[in-house]
């Protein structure tokens, strides 16, 4: 019988690994493959989960899941952020492609907080994308025959709105019907290495808020009866996974000095996630940090995006 | 029979006074009701119109009009700023009690475009209303009883999203069924001195982007079945207008001086709005104009309107 | 004996056709050459003034105006910014090299108010400038040999800081030692279709405000002896200028339809602008007016004029 | 002999307390004078430094530093931000009086970079601040008599500008002439629960950049010839001093469940700010975090500093 794990991570390539380590599995699990490429200063990871299996190992529905990883996008020139962008368009399309048609009707919805920088990313995102729905409808001459409609929104967050989003998405869909939803969000990242320089993609949906505690309802296709490709970034990291993370690496630097022990070999073996967010509840340190450059992060990421997905258009 | 006037104003006040101008009424019209309060800075106009005859005098549907007039918000200090907020408060609470009682659910739709700042001021009032909705549905206890439901969202403007925001409105009511609506937009107006100092709210609904030549879909009670309060702010101009006033102050200063002639003082009377426009037109000039200020306007009437919300809730 | 003019344009290559059409000048005016060069989208104007006699026709000191006309740069695309940045930079470095040798210190200065977007250009370049000053200062080693020593700066406007830009700029200079000015600002059009639309580079230095009536401290070689590049970009239009230019293509229009008189015709033929001006005082009209889409007209710029500065340097 | 420390925080309460703890001081430190004062949820504590063993003790300069603690800035009402206001103006009152008279020049300097949030309260603040000095120069008979003169400027950061603050600074004192500086900067803070909620005044200068590890030039009467009053806020956190707080929040913990042992009860002891440093080092963690609302908490602590300055002036 395998260890039943708590990931703490919403990246199935991380899931995968975590799992095959901790069950001493050398090959593929079974229902699982998983493929990496790279091109330059980007890595792709690709999991495809095909059974109920692969399901149950890592805790995530059967579908793609694709991470894009990109260094250094703070220091990125036009001409990087350029081909970020058509590489994230490539993955992009091959997800679009498997589930709808090259004309049906997409809607992009970009989710968080235009007031709040690291949760901005969606409605950013959201007005740069090339709509063509209003033109199709209104002004269909002006547009090559065979242009696929496009439209965007940006519908808030329920403490701005009070109202869920899968409420207001979902009266959207009733009117307008498009064929495929894509969604944009600002994830938390469970390590600061993530930040603002992954890029999720996954056609199995999203459940907003998850990575921050405050879950909402998931936005997918058993909830919107239309398939659902998620784009997720993560922009900031609580701060008890920071903390984790750093504990393990000063207990590290400690035993390579020879100067740990037992017990803090045992604390490192295990999973004190849950100890050290308990620990600062309290004093309310459990907060969700980010760096400090992350104004000019979100822009690139902003450029990224919106450059892929309006070229996967 | 009275003459068929070209409006060009939203403003009901403006209406009726251009309406009994032309007609040469001396008392009121039959079927419009107009009292004017004054306040220190602040004037109050109230327009009601009762019946069909009203309705074709000045071409506007039964219902009540207020115009509130604020001079000098440029240079407005917080107590004034709060001041204004606490009249709008007053008038807008007596347009809502008309129409729901106290614990009936309340949607504010804020118009317009965020990256655009004399459009922003619907999305930025959004972000300062006091939204219950998801309080009283998550957790009631931390709310006194009787609390109203409020929702708040910022539907995007058709040019960046695809999808005409009375498809999006009626999508979101659907699914929470509120009993009243309050849109927020940003006016073109039709004269200069109206920019930014006036609020006019009306019981009748609002055709959003109506000033600006862009009209759309009627956002009032006959296309939601509930009833739609408009709060509108004047915030643009259009060239032609602007011309056109402007015009006439020159032949004022010409007649003055007595250096006018039969045809000036003839232009003079007549509108030369329509053919002012026609020859813009061409040269791309008839654009939409805006103060320099706009932006530190905008921020002004973001936090009058917003007081006035939250206090008439 | 030529005609005195009122020219009310910053722009050299205006002024030299104003001039010439007033005196009716066929050929080049004595002291002044003039050179136009079209590229694509793209018209650029080089007005050399070379003696006395030019100064003193078109009222513009001796030295180099180079006018970059740039069409739709509304709509443009990211590779368009970068062609016209280009173009821009090559401009640019013309005068530079006049001016001073590769390696030479440069500061460069962007005047403007952050806070008002039609104002905000000058900011906002200069926080896009690759300054190399304080590397060269403390870690020359990363950088090649005979990198040039740039600084920016951004120091205000008079109404927010209390002090005269020059004054800032004199002592920032008495300090840093720069052997050439690069001044940014966004310019009073006295036309709608140059806003956001033309770049004016002039070796002569520059009086900011000139343009909206508020006349500060001349920014030239006279003022702070050394050499100063002035780069200006028109981005609001006083109402009065926009209503004499809408006037004259209004009374074409009744000319065309063969609807205007003696005294119409008289009053195209003379400039209202003082008369109009006069007239819109009271009404408290005579403001500047600025476009709806500014917000994103300045973004544009601004990325043009970064990419124009940085390759250049 | 007293123990050698690092205090790793700006702030004189702080050390003071860390000195006497570490020293095992019951009463005051030779040369230290130090009060509390409390009002509703605000704390005052005023530190004096008398003599140099009071210097030594601390590591700061003999002079005045008063800490003014606010808590839930974050939720504040516009009626508590007045109120801070009003404090801060108090309390900066008595330290501008101890220096020069009522009518003496001001310079008021805001440090940061308006692009980068956590880094923006300077900027921002500037913009608020009601100048004189331009007027007194130009219409001193629009104010009152013994208006004093309050000039304001934002430098920009060594990074964009590629001029050390300082050099800046001194070019325009020996333009303007102030008889004192106000100097506003956000800090890195030494401990989570400061960020956003304290507000330090000193009257012994600032050497920006300090917490953040990126030491620039000390602005102070030393470098000035005049005095300089530092207000500084804390609005980021080293990686470092969060884990290690929460390392000892985790071991507290443990201690409490009984589940610590003699070598984490060891490492409590110590202060592993060093080696935790070390440690995060190689995988460039060791950076700079700020809470998520940052956003909100900057533009609250911008209101109460503006009204806190502009009423003290």
């Amino acid at each position: 019988m395998y260890k039943n794990i708590n990931f703490r991570t919403d990246l199935a390539d991380e899931r995968a690994d975590i799992y095959k380590k901790s069950n001493n599995i050398e090959n593929n699990i079974d229902g699982i493959e998983t493929q990496t490429r790279e091109d330059g200063n980007i890595k792709i990871t690709e999991v495809k989960i095909t059974n109920e299996n692969g399901e149950k190992a890592i805790g995530k529905p059967i579908g793609n899941y694709i991470t894009i990883d990109i260094n250094k996008l703070k220091v990125a020139t036009d001409e990087q952020i350029e081909k970020y962008g058509d590489i994230l368009s490539e993955e992009l399309k091959k997800l679009i492609n498997n589930h709808v048609t090259k004309e049906e009707d997409i809607l992009i919805v970009g989710l968080g907080n235009i007031y709040v920088t690291p949760d901005s990313l969606g409605p950013k995102v959201i007005n740069e994308i090339d709509v063509t729905r209003h033109i199709l409808k209104y002004m269909p001459e002006v547009l090559e025959k065979g242009t696929r409609s496009v439209s965007a929104i940006s519908p808030g967050v329920l403490g701005t709105t009070g109202i869920e989003t899968l409420e207001i998405i979902i009266g959207i869909i009733e009117n307008i019907h498009p064929k495929l939803i894509i969604v944009i969000d600002a994830l938390a990242s469970r390590s600061m290495e993530r930040i603002s320089s992954s890029i999720q993609l996954a056609d199995t949906g999203i459940v907003p808020g998850a990575g921050v505690g405050n879950t909402r309802k998931e936005i997918s296709q058993k909830t919107l009866n239309i398939p659902v490709i998620a784009l997720g970034i993560p922009t900031v990291v609580e701060s008890a996974v920071l903390v984790n993370d750093c504990l393990n690496l000063f207990i590290e630097k400690l035993q390579e000095e020879a100067k740990s022990n037992e017990y803090l070999n045992q604390l490192k073996e295990k999973d004190n996630y849950e100890e050290i967010k308990e620990a600062l509840i309290p004093k309310d340190y459990n907060m969700i940090v980010t760096p400090k450059e992350i104004d000019e992060l979100i822009e690139n990421m902003k450029d990224v995006v919106a450059r892929g997905i309006n070229y996967a258009m």
